[in-house]
């Protein structure tokens, strides 16, 4: 069942550009691993935003993610800095409305 | 331009069902006004997680999404509680990987 991947980063602004360089690498390592199906940074509009970053990203299964976030090749990449700006948690869609399909 | 509104909220677990209860309804006048995509609300499967609910919607404009937050049919809705828990902020996307297009 397909899973979502929401994390949530609290990076200062003067370090955000410097932040997306990193993570478009690490994105490019988890890209190739077995279950990806799609990640997407989001970057806050308003400098005074409390959440700068949102990545949202889905997997074919919470194992699949599990086994890509512990090989050595993304480990090595992850410095300091990024995962103590990080809040990373998995979640299920309990609620959804679009606008073809207003109630579903 | 489509934009991103990430709303994290900051829920108790007791208090989850009864959230989402009225976000839904919310969710509901929202998905009629001008310029709505989607929207779909994602629970933390860990009760761990320190943001247990988050939303993700998508609308056609910056422009519509205030719009339609302004509504006195809207803002009737958003209890004290409810809103002390959002962190809604305005996003773009600025880096993307899927599986069939691995470098956007």
């Amino acid at each position: 069942m397909t899973v979502t991947l929401i994390n949530v980063f609290e990076v200062p602004p003067e370090q955000l550009d410097d932040f997306v360089a990193g993570w478009r690498q690490r994105a490019a390592i988890m890209a190739g691993k077995p279950g990806f199906q799609d990640t997407r940074l989001h970057r806050a509009v308003s400098a005074d935003a409390r959440f700068t970053l949102v990545n949202v990203a889905h997997w074919d299964s919470e194992e699949a993610l599990a086994a890509a976030q512990a090989s050595p090749e993304f480990r090595q990449n992850v410095p300091a800095a990024a995962r103590a700006a990080a809040n990373p948690a998995v979640y299920t869609v309990v609620a959804e409305f679009t606008r073809d399909t207003p109630n579903v």
